[in-house]
């Protein structure tokens, strides 16, 4: 299976501790590196972790609120002096654009690469980007400014070749690609050897779901059903739930609710108020409801 | 004599690395607080040597690049969340209101404070800022950017009055503050003791003066003339004076010339480009031209 990872690089809410940086993580499929959510410091945190700047090509922006978006200018500063070429794609809130150009008119080495800004539905389901191996998809969420989560989930990969077979039938390499791709082999004989005699099944598709600032939304669940792993925000503890309602954000166990009817696989909790010095009492907490639960910490990467 | 330091934020050039942020530094008069430039991180680093971001009303930036300003958004975000009031005064080019409104749209809780811009001058040396304790000078700089350089100077203090006289003459406390000022004292008999049989001299003034972003410039010697403690600039080592020139930056034996020539106490150089993994060869450059010279480190406090 490919390498598909997730590394958190800050997992504080509005307010940095001396443990934790504002939101951002970076999704690696096939050391292929996604950025999602760019608070101050990420590209701090980049470095730290030994993650290349300038490998990112995508960067996915939940929503406009400072402690997702302020490391931004210095990230794609610190890429035009790393000599990046090419393009930098931003999927986010329209407006980001205008925030963003008065400040990078004085980056005078950005001549060689040009980001282009793409601009997120909030009504509803959207396919963002897809490569060969991958797609991201956006779905609303609620929070006091427009937000959106995020899927990234791996495209169906090939089926594998049963090596008996290629050599018992002598099947030409030219023909090979197809039968990954489900075909049957049509000997010169004229007859017929089924896929499923050629074949083994192709690895399982993997799939990895971010959803921050937001309430708990039931509306969610179709689309992130059954994901590896989800990362959900649980600002607080369940005790500050009229909290959470009134600033928009989820608790401990409302995340824990989510991953339990979404049929996850696993969960990840994060955005932590800076109230709390440690983690492990929110993790508790949220086990009561989905026991394969864990602490996003700056630093952590966690394997798909 | 009150307390008057300088703590190094951040002492990188334009890329931070794992030992060094962009530049910051924080003034501290009798625990008021100024602030000079705001790279990427500023808030993180305040919060880690212990310095409080609500207690900062008055920041100066010297120029529009990244590496000083991009700190800005998420402190004075942080400033708001911590309930910050009344007014925070940004002393800067003029540009930086469009570069910031766009970004500080988003944050609902800055109803209580007010941001109040100055635009610097970058034609000749003004006052910038003064109180009873202190005045902020600017100087312009020679960068690819309009740039100033700043002096804090501590205002002439009290003289000490002589216990052993006031005691003698029985000088009531209403007369004091004026003798404290240089009056002499009138006797009500009629008699009149100069000042000079009344007080000590008063402390000596202190200042610092900041020099970043620049080429060497001889004409900010006037102003910076005989300050205790001078941060200049020293990107590249002297090998590299063509580059340094060609990029509007200083070497360490410039600055040292400078510091030199202005007859400076003691001399902190920063702004080291990463390419260096240590500043000691920066150091002991320099002090080939100004022995007194130190470099500046993250965390670093220098006691005026």
């Amino acid at each position: 299976m490919l390498p598909f990872s997730v590394t958190i690089l800050g997992s504080s809410s509005a307010l940095p501790t001396l443990k934790r940086f504002p939101t951002s993580q970076v999704v690696n499929l096939n050391e292929k590196l996604y950025l999602i959510d760019c608070g101050e410091g990420t590209q701090i945190q980049l470095r730290k972790f030994g993650l290349k700047a300038g490998k990112i090509n995508h960067i996915f922006i939940s929503h406009l609120h400072g402690d997702h978006i302020f490391g931004l200018p210095g990230l794609i500063s610190t890429m035009a002096l790393g000599g990046k070429k090419g393009e930098l794609h931003i999927y986010s809130h329209s407006e980001l654009k205008l925030m963003m150009d008065p400040l990078l008119k004085f980056i005078s080495e950005m001549d060689d690469f040009r980001i282009i800004y793409h601009p997120l539905s909030f009504r509803g389901h959207a396919v963002l980007f897809e490569d060969s191996k991958l797609t991201v998809e956006s779905f609303p969420l609620k929070h006091r400014v427009p937000c959106c989560g995020f899927v990234f989930r791996e495209k169906q990969h090939e089926l594998h070749l049963r090596g008996d077979q290629v050599e018992y039938l002598k099947i030409p390499i030219r023909e090979r690609v197809a039968i990954k791709g489900g075909a049957d082999y049509h000997r010169e004989d004229g007859t017929v050897i089924p896929n499923s005699e050629l074949t083994f099944p192709s690895d399982p598709v993997r799939s990895y779901a971010f959803c921050t600032d937001t309430v708990p939304r039931k509306q969610i669940i179709p689309v992130i059903n059954n994901v590896d792993l989800l990362y959900h925000e649980a600002t607080f503890g369940d005790d500050l739930k009229d909290l959470a309602l009134k600033t928009y954000h989820s608790t401990t166990k409302q995340a824990a609710e989510i991953a339990l009817e979404a049929g996850v696989k696993k969960l990840i909790i994060g955005h932590f108020s800076s109230r709390y010095k440690s983690e492990k009492p929110l993790v508790d907490e949220a086990r009561t409801i989905f026991p394969n639960t864990f602490a996003a910490n700056d630093g952590e990467k966690f394997e798909l």
